[in-house]
């Protein structure tokens, strides 16, 4: 178990690389972790993510007050201990606004094309969560009915939240997602895209349990590609309705590990 | 305070920062800092910004004649002085090229949509002052009507200014507008946009003073919004002309601090 | 000969570099190397390719079955077994998903056009393996017809596999491949090809045996350009069957050093 | 006057930037350094540009036969003996691929829209080469014509060769030529283009000569554009053949320092 202070060295150097990898510009992003079930150490407003100290952090309670440090505390907060309130093996959580993912999310549109298998056992898919206003109850009530479901999310016309049982895994996540835009907005340039046909990704959920490093929530895309293996839709509609389809929900208490 | 020496280093560093992130190539952008009432540090001209030293750094007056250094100072000196004499608040200026928002201002683009909430916060909207040669009048001609609203301005076939009352801030600014052409080409190359609707800006309007960072001259793009409100426009005309709305203007006695 | 240790210190080097390229995301990728005739220095599963030290590393039997090391080897094994077994030359493997690449593998499309002159020399042409569900006989499978002839193979929805004499050398390939990658990716943005035509590929070919430090197994894309030089193709069909006609085909007994 | 030592590292450094860039991949790419009047100091054949030391390098008479070092020179050098021959002022010469300009030489396209007045300043226009077989005299008989009137040239199905008075200026044009592809690679996909007109070219001749860092060879690109002000075309055929116009031609001799 680390220190709170390796907690606190571990979200400068992440920090650090979001704007080292150009996921954040200005004072963007946040990054959080659980200590234990009544404080969250989470990083400050008003400052550039790459650049901060470990005593620029700021440790919350569950219900968002203040309880050790000398900065305000990220006006995100609020989403932050929704995660951990809705996901209790969530212990790391990382927002940011890397820009191809982003451009998506200002797109209007989901990353829930099977294109890459290690993205689909990593991730299973990366849906589009409705606008809400940051620092209002509209964000939270928008990324709530996701959060069980996903270990990562686009938020419309704002960045990516990801989270996961430690912080590097929650940073691998959000790494992961860009990556992943990357691809998929290439093969929108080529006007061209393969994706997988609904046995390989039956056969890719049972290579899945064989990963150590997966812990997503997230079933695969079965259902999202139920009807359309095998054809080409280099301009279609955003689809983040077939997220809540019923056959990919889960129930949270499964979960808790 | 900083102390002069202070102020030389960290333009070196940001000039350096500059060059790494390819937001210049070769001796391309330059970089000052309000000194006091009367002085202006600023780089030279004729050397990479990637590798200047403390000691290569030029003090000018307000008319621009060298009071201190060996080297000639920028040959576009005279931005630089015009922002200082127009914006009481402002401390620092960064001008550069980043590639892709410099795209944009070669198209005859301005970054003036509201696709991403954190930057209709931090900048409002980013417009496109016409062409004028540089290092004469007629740059500063085209920039002066711009200057008193916003804080990070696209030059036609040039590159961009930002500025704030900080070097670091202006800094943050053009790492902003980067960033942000880069969102908005993703959006353009995936043929989709989902703008915020005028209810949202609203919002963010509210909820930007509760923003510490939030330093911005510049009035959120309600105007340039008005008419386009979910639609979406992948090959649209460059509205340039829109940041001279009335609506957007403020006067420049009510922001001296 | 380079010790045990060496080749340790050069898959955790080559690892970092390709995160720091970002060719890999997470826990993505694999490297490995062969020791000796019955011995392959391999990576783990379930960590980042980036932040690995060399007591992370698995060497394993020609089989698999582990020799020494204490986290489990790459569920990707399988692939650089059959691969050192098909071709005695090869010492180094490096799998990654370079972006770019990756995008027209989940396109479809081999990157098999004869744009640039270096890239002929160094790798001929880089074919298309089809689609295989990672860590099964299916992905092997698919490999398997491609490894006597290329150096460096697309892999369908999934990544880029390359290989050489050295692990340094089968790095260079992985970097050609993302490079040439990103210069057909412009090409096709501009919606112009100009492909060298057969007089010029049969020259290069000339000029390759002069070229010390080619060691590529690729005869060149002489049949895949048969029938198209001096056309354009910005939106062509994938070309992966080409790969397997007869004309390119060479004996994998003439290559064994 | 550097030593020959500082001239060694000078390369060693400029080597590693061309690669941390992305500018070479593989063993891409060479450089040299006129050392005197009968002496060049230049890269070798088949090592890696981003790993070299500065006993590496090789030192060739003016006809390319090696007078010092134990490697094999590049098997480009007839390229730069030509240059070196053509130009008693370029003392610098490198020769790389840059993704965005490559990727423009593979599509048949110049550089040489007057877009951004920096890069008019700095480099006039960027002239298209036909394609000639690598180390033989039909690269060098295709780059002859070019080298009296300009600093950087695309190489067709190649990649980009620059030279200055010193190694960090033809660096530094590099920079420029790859950093001008990217701005001119986003108009395209933004569908776009917003050239100066002549009127502003005329101007921007005028302000050139104010430029202490300007030592360009190349004449402004006037006539490439006399017909097209204010025009855009954003997929408009390859203009190379306007690079030879007689407007543009400047008596070798008559730029002898």
């Amino acid at each position: 178990m680390p220190s709170e202070h390796q907690y606190r060295r571990e979200i400068v150097a992440f920090g650090k690389l979001l704007h080292d990898r150009g996921f954040v510009a200005a004072m963007d992003g946040n990054l959080s972790v659980r200590l234990d079930e009544e404080r969250i150490l989470a990083t400050p407003t008003a400052m550039s993510k790459g650049r901060m100290n470990t005593s620029d952090l700021v440790i919350v309670d569950r219900e968002g007050a203040r309880i050790k440090g000398r900065r305000n505390v990220s006006s995100e907060i609020g989403m932050h201990l929704l995660i951990y309130d809705l996901r209790p093996d969530v212990r790391g959580i990382v927002h940011a606004h890397p820009p191809t993912a982003t451009g998506f999310a200002a797109a209007g549109m989901a990353l829930n094309e099977p294109l890459v298998c290690e993205v689909v056992i990593g991730l299973g898919s990366i849906p589009l969560a409705k606008y809400g206003t940051p620092g209002t109850p509209e964000l939270t009530d928008a990324l709530a009915p996701l959060i069980p479901d996903y270990d990562a999310i686009l938020m419309s016309n704002h960045g990516v939240v990801a989270f996961s049982d430690t912080l590097e895994h929650a940073f691998m996540k959000m790494e992961t997602v860009e990556h992943f835009a990357q691809i998929m907005l290439v093969t929108q340039l080529l006007g061209r895209q393969q994706p997988l046909g609904n046995a390989e990704l039956e056969k890719l959920m049972l290579a899945r349990s064989k990963y150590q490093g997966s812990t997503s929530a997230a079933t695969l895309p079965l259902a999202c590609t139920a009807s359309k293996s095998g054809n080409h839709h280099p301009r279609r509609q955003a689809e983040s309705e077939s997220v809540t389809s019923a056959s990919r929900r889960r129930q949270l208490g499964s979960r808790v590990p």
